[in-house]
């Protein structure tokens, strides 16, 4: 930690700052200049706020040198975290990965239309949601349980993996028989109780940033899970709430490349939260590959129009076929490749 | 629900629009002008989604009319709520509440001394967190039960009422036995499972707005616990985040005279959270008064330096003395009054 | 400025960090910590950015610690600025000052009415646009220099002052003769031509924070004015953009006691854009002065609902003066008055 | 406009809203349901404001449905803008153009050095400023008309085109002789005479989009600039404002094909603004191809360590290089190709 003292600060309030830094924990390094005298804090308490700092009498202004992070970090596995899945698919490696499937499990049919589809526009992952988190207490809250199953059914059949929601730790449990990976979503995540619990389960998370959250809090959030012992985690941009109401969230691209440079993790971008319109998602799903996205998280229904939520972002079946097929072709400008689909599957 | 169709829409266009609208029971009055068609469509279907329509081929923009909240929104109960407590306290009417504390429970003595304090500032409610959400899983994170029990005893001792956060569906039963009123913090204003839990208890709750919530999203989450058959509820504005980092969050006091318009329901705001420097936050508090708030939750800490979490943002002790003394002076110039302090309890 | 290096930087590169430092007139302290080099830059050369060292290869992160303003900070005149008017009005003193009337000069009958109920509601100031920023190129653009003269007519006879929004340079000259304020309205804050040009003007400036200016940009842009040797200087907070639509923009009453303790210029707050709906102007105009505002500019109209622009924040006559009438009583809470009427003027 | 009264709203409020719509020139159509009544306001009267229904009495919501801009609009030229050059070089069609250099002209050898670079990295047009909008009035505020003199000579002799800032309406007809193309910045876009100046002029103009303007408020500027008869307009996204600060602003690529649905304008990006780090520039650009962008405005430098302003985000002449190959595979991806660069000069 620094704290740069304000010019007319007192002898004494410099040495009550200097006392707390050292009850703290820190080595502190002085330095006085003509107009500013200058506090380097060396060492890494563990328990310290910054922002205590920045309230102390005669303090101009206090900063947090150290990292919040450290399993997160880049610097703790540079060559990056690699998530392998039970059919030896690889997320965070060459190969770009495509989940893809409906906001919703509605039906059996619909889950198993969604799923052939998926599979034959050539991706990996079947989403889709059992328990949903609406705003509205009226609005359609998923079909549970017996969406897992269905999930998993129609995911099988086509070589598919599953990834869906958790909303709740009680979930987990009922979960873990018919998926492949916990999604958290941007509402929860800094649910830290759920983070906590999920770092405690050996099944690989991907977990949204927060609609509102800054990178900074997306690794915190991910340490909770990587502190617990699970290191199969992925991260994915999905949209930031700004002042902008043209798209339904401001897709950060940016956070792509920024996170891969801070953070050893696997990050993945969601076009369809990120701009919630379906005839703008394949622009910014090209975008994110291009950006250096590991893999693109999107939402297909077999009918759109009479989708029960969610259905203004979805695509039509035929335009994940035709987005597969471009970004087959971009993927090799950025050095990638989209990953294979069946193929791999029976490997 | 208003669907305005684009100048060039076909009437194939018009025609498919009008029967999505009819399938999800509307009914639809058609307005044709000389370049634009416009859809108005009566009833309140439960299920749709106005994006749905947005996306359609041909249209304009379309909007939804009716509120998608009712037990949250001011009609339901014109004349207001009033939130009783069991000494008799009510917030919501006439009287300004102060509710004050640490922003953790760090120990015995600490939360002793400090409901001492609230009390004599003339506070009527201990707050102080028992389990506490932190950013970092390396920061402290609660005391538990155990912090429960001394806040209990502490508020007992100084005739105060204690309000404290939930996190967890699971800490709901464990909690009832130790506290007047739960608290909702913003990461988990939109936590939907924990909220309809909170909808089944038979003790108030005060939901905090979320960090990036709009107030329409606020009166959702709000219709969550309504919906359950809690009507105790009360709303607390704490801070918004914007681009601006002078201050830790942007209070939004003009969500405090909005949220007073759309809802009946008890506003409280929160100056700390609101601006997270102990120096701006009598103005905030005075502010939010000022602005028609019915009462304040404001951090206060008999040591705010050595403070566990918060400290910056924690008022000391005479702080709060001297902010109740003029928020009595101003209470009656928007007609109300500050809530006596113990005399009340004794009632 | 301090440069953290990264923990793996090599002596290399904190050694080139180091020369770019002296080379920009740093005197350079090193701080040499078990895992991590901290570089303390004493002295404050003219020309640099933080930012350029942020991406140097090694640095962690870089931080200015001396202010980039200094005729705008507080300690240039702890005593704070007292901007007085030819009538012996004195604004950032112990008066709150009030400043009203409607958006824009519409005719001589709206301006002269307007001028007589702002006088009569116990107003100082009349405000009236004459040039109109506005987004459309459609929409009424103002009445130009005959729309001056109207407002000096209208405001002598009522004894009122007269401030009015400057768009360009060329306009000053024209102003002049016919009036008291120079405003800078939110989307010139960055217009630094037009701030240089009323730098060398010897006439009362207000201006208003843009629309997403951080506190610290308003401040550098008061820099623009005070250093051309106009202090007579007044800032004013009229609302921030947000994501919330709720209403027009999100006024940061926080600003107001954050401004008051960073710089000595007096601070206003314009409650009319700050939510843009009349019914909620009232709160936030109380909550201004409870925050400490040095006065306040509002929008109020002879008849709101046929006005040319703005009429949906413009207060009805008799709304501004029950204000007022309220202000009388807030203001002694904290220990301020609002301004006497025409009996000023006549001093 | 249509106008959804409020549940409770009585005949007369009713009749009240209808007369002032057909005051304003509205064909209203009512339809009357069982809870609300909405009213149909057809026509497209030029002056009047949505806000002015929304507070009226008894009105619920008031939504504007017409479009505020028409010569920007999409339909106005739906076959798309293509902007001439004099060298022949057309942006708005198959090709993407690349526009680089300084951020601002610092000396003779800086910026012939700048421009042979650009040219061999297979730029067709050299930026750099001359006149530079910067926070601090102790900033370099650049070289005025020598600096333009230096660009124009620098890009003669390697075939470039110039695009420089034009900052205020005086700089105009001294900057005419020396470019190819005005550009507003980010702090102008709102500076309507400026624009309307420009609406002038027979040369093209870039103007960025606003560090917070809506879309909408991106294409009512423009509206300013074409209805004085200037077509020759490209539009910029190059970052807005968010809460985030892990880049210097957050480059909302979704509004380039936001932009090109709407408006028949080309759109390109600006990726160093947006994100404000060179070692992120390269992904950004990348991303604003493959999202649709019409060319790239980016800063390089031949050493941006030392450079006068924006060096952190300029790219070194190597970088810009090999991103402008990369550039070339990616094109053909989304049917587009890199404009070819000498060899069209001399077509």
């Amino acid at each position: 930690m620094i704290v740069a003292m304000q010019n007319q600060a007192t002898d004494e309030q410099i040495q009550s700052v200097i006392e707390r830094m050292v009850e703290l924990g820190f080595n502190v390094h002085r330095t006085t200049g003509e107009t500013q005298t200058i506090l380097a804090g060396v060492g890494t308490p563990e328990h310290f706020e910054v922002t205590e700092f920045q309230v102390l009498p005669g303090v101009h202004q206090a900063y947090r040198i150290s990292s919040p992070y450290k399993l997160a970090g880049r610097g703790f596995r540079p060559e990056g975290t690699r998530v392998t899945f039970p059919n030896g698919l690889v997320v965070g490696g060459d190969e770009v990965v495509i989940m893809a499937g409906p906001c919703s499990v509605e039906s059996s049919d619909q889950i198993h239309l969604s799923a052939k589809q998926v599979a034959a526009s050539g991706g990996q992952f079947l989403r889709g949601g059992a328990y949903k988190p609406r705003s509205s207490p009226y609005s359609f809250q998923g079909m549970g349980v017996e969406g897992l199953k269905l999930m998993r059914e129609a995911a099988d059949e086509n070589g598919l993996l599953v990834i869906t929601e958790v909303m709740e730790i009680s979930q987990i449990e009922a979960m873990l028989p018919y998926i492949d990976c916990f999604q958290v979503g941007a509402r929860n995540m800094q649910n830290f109780n759920l983070l906590r619990e999920l770092g405690h389960v050996r099944k690989p998370v991907l977990m949204k940033r927060g609609i509102s959250a800054t990178i900074e809090e997306v690794l915190l959030s991910a340490e909770y899970i990587l502190s617990g012992g699970n290191y199969d985690l992925m991260l994915c941009e999905r949209g930031i709430r700004t002042f902008e109401t043209a798209t339904r969230n401001t897709m950060d691209i940016s956070a792509i490349p920024v996170l891969k440079k801070l953070t050893h993790l696997p990050v993945l971008g969601d076009p369809s939260h990120g701009v919630g319109k379906r005839d703008l998602v394949p622009a910014m799903a090209l975008a994110s590959v291009a950006a250096g996205a590991d893999g693109l998280l999107m939402e297909m229904h077999p009918n759109p129009d009479k989708a029960m939520s969610d259905g203004a972002q979805s695509l039509f079946p035929d335009q994940l076929t035709k987005l597969v097929e471009k970004l087959r072709l971009l993927a090799p400008v950025v050095d990638r490749s989209i990953a294979s689909a069946v193929a791999k599957v029976h490997a």
